[in-house]
């Protein structure tokens, strides 16, 4: 990997103590939430921002299998239960404030709902806002 | 780069009309704030994660120096301005719902305010957190 090299942190499980610890370092907001950034392990392209709470944290780290809370259906979202776009965890980060999460992922077909690789498509240019990538095919 | 393929949009003036539509376009929460990664533009590592209201977004697309919000100040934030550790703005991107911000940046000296390169440098191991980065030094 060019752009980082990540010693793979979870080829053996996390200690529970472990997920208590980082659950407690973790600054979430007023709402209970924390931002979380999904990036590419292999080539680091950035392909989503969603948000955890304290239980998602857990269970992403237990399991390791990315887990997401969705703020509009309130409920714990497990990335690819239902498209199989599923995204295994390569490495968890968090920042100097812990207050964001940077999640590097090895991610099963296109992360973005609308088939793309990466949700970040919209590419402002000067004369308006560009569609930078197309949909994947099967 | 290997992570992704850009044409600088910012080689010539975006147009104001451009900068209201993306203004207009994005979602702002409840705070008036969107998330905005910085990305390096260079290699891909992911930098940072902050805030920004609709006139840093203005500023930014504007000036080409990337330029947030303050949420511990409740000022506009511009990046460098005290430390020199400015970030020229590259690329410009949304997501998908157009509630997340992905700046890719060419950063002149450490992003992070510890000095190290990123903000994410604490990584999750099965035993505990460990600090995967040290300050740069001058």
């Amino acid at each position: 990997m060019a752009f980082d090299s990540v010693t793979a942190p979870l080829s053996r499980d996390i200690r529970p103590g472990t997920v208590d610890s980082v659950v407690a370092a973790l600054r979430f907001d007023a709402q209970g939430l924390i931002p979380a950034i999904a990036q590419d392990a292999g080539d680091g392209a950035v392909l989503m921002m969603a948000w955890m709470n304290a239980a998602a944290v857990r269970e992403t780290l237990s399991t390791g299998r990315v887990c997401y809370w969705s703020r509009s259906r309130q409920a714990l979202w497990r990335k690819g239960e239902s498209s199989g776009h599923v995204q295994r965890l390569v490495d968890f980060r968090y920042d100097c404030d812990a207050d964001a999460l940077l999640l590097l992922v090895d991610q099963t077909g296109p992360a973005c709902h609308t088939y793309r690789r990466s949700c970040f498509y919209n590419g402002v240019r000067p004369d308006g806002v560009a569609v930078l990538s197309q949909p994947l095919v099967d």
